[in-house]
């Protein structure tokens, strides 16, 4: 049994390539097709309305391509829309939430975990009842940040304002009279980008955990289990796609897989509510 | 999109017990059917071929139940068997060895963990590669010991016997000039049920992993992208059923589950190659 069908990941932008690399790590042979929307990044000050109508509308486009699964590789529209996309499609989909929380559930010793994450990520709630549901006893501190996915999404990843940005974000998980966390959570996929900022900042002695790998290897086991992973002699094709500036797209995309990121397609989305290729929403 | 039919899970014996009581708690409401192959454990010492027919038997024995998905409960079976189990059935079959790799790779923060199992799943290789899989800088020292799994299976869960044999089992990795391993990961079902002895023994420096709850949270997963989760107003039925002898096999299913467990059937299973019904193989 497999499926040399491509697997469709899609976020609101950059932040998802950090998954699509762990994807393409893990599973090798998978082909994908990768979907940003750079034009209505970020999601995270988005109303969940608007975040169910946009991923919505990725999906679409992904189930369009005929894939063989959909990563939502997005962690606001993953804690948002999730249940709305499964009614959507019958391609199985997964959200980087679960994944990034049975990592930080197993990471800890202390069982006090934080997380940064966007504001609608972390008015979903869905981080802190995720890592319940692996750990009750777990003590789960979710702060919002609302200045870091810009900063990726601009191509900015390290120097004097991402490091003030980082500090401010991370200072009420860091405290010396805040949660004494041991494990924090990047709940957001542009984060890992930023990720040796992070690990300054946070020293040591805290282990950081992103969904991107965490995600890759709960895809790798759900291929397995329905048989649907590619054969081994496949040749995978990588496709990515942005609704933004596709310039700006390839910068960050060359950072993470190097200079054979050269054919990033433009795509525009039907938009549901305004009629299709109309433009902005 | 859900279903209520039972998940099934079998295992060589009482240990994969442990996993159905992660199952239960993490799942409430799904309903489960449970076989314990007694009468041929422990599987560990036996060879691969043989593994694989008891193992094909025990599955065959879900399927016919119409189960909606399997866990295959036993490291052994799930070391030695898996690919040959799903070539079998189009029904979901997940194992232990890739939730338990994934959650151990993800305590590490040296990156050097132990793994006692059996022999035979000593002998697969399958614990190592699978961490490696995870994590490439894991340096994983894999243990097998022998004498574990037929304490369990005898009912002897502490006391000097079992304190002795843990001691003896845990030396090499715990040895003064040994790995300096900062997780242990239980490679086998049945060593949760000795989890207080072992959790004195490694002293409160080495996080211990067992694949039984890790399992569980890598099932939610498959539940939910499958689309096959129970609807929330199922009220579950669990059904166990041994090979061997239902009065102990009642012993173990008690001390983890309490003494609702009142009706354990028995089971025969019918052998491939010496027909239905005949007794030992």
């Amino acid at each position: 049994m497999s499926d040399r069908r491509p697997i469709g990941l899609f976020d609101s932008g950059v932040g998802g390539l950090t998954v699509l690399q762990s994807v393409r790590r893990r599973l090798p042979r998978e082909s994908t097709i990768y979907l940003g929307d750079n034009e209505r990044a970020p999601y995270g000050p988005r109303t969940d309305a608007e975040v169910i109508r946009y991923s919505g509308e990725c999906l679409d486009q992904l189930v369009e391509r005929d894939v063989k699964a959909i990563v939502v590789a997005c962690n606001t529209s993953a804690s948002v829309a999730l249940p709305w996309l499964r009614r959507r499609t019958e391609v199985p989909i997964l959200g980087v939430v679960r994944p990034g929380a049975f990592a930080a559930a197993a990471a800890t010793r202390s069982g006090r975990i934080g997380v940064i994450a966007t504001q609608a990520t972390v008015r979903s709630g869905a981080y802190p009842a995720a890592i319940v549901d692996e750990r009750p006893d777990a003590q789960v501190t979710a702060h919002p940040t609302t200045a870091l996915v810009p900063l990726v999404e601009a191509g900015q990843h390290q120097g004097p304002e991402v490091e003030a940005a980082v500090a401010e974000a991370l200072a009420p998980l860091l405290a010396a009279d805040g949660p004494a966390i041991d494990t924090l959570l990047l709940g957001c996929t542009h984060y890992p980008l930023l990720g040796e900022v992070i690990g300054r900042a946070v020293g040591p002695g805290i282990a950081v955990i992103d969904s991107a790998s965490a995600t890759a290897s709960a895809l790798a086991v759900v291929l397995e289990v329905d048989g649907i992973a590619a054969p081994p002699d496949q040749v995978p094709v990588h496709e990515l796609g942005t609704t933004g500036d596709v310039a700006a797209f390839e910068r960050t995309a060359r950072r993470l897989f190097g200079d054979a990121v050269t054919d990033v397609r433009q795509v525009r989305l039907p938009r549901e509510t305004v009629g299709a290729g109309v433009g902005r929403a």
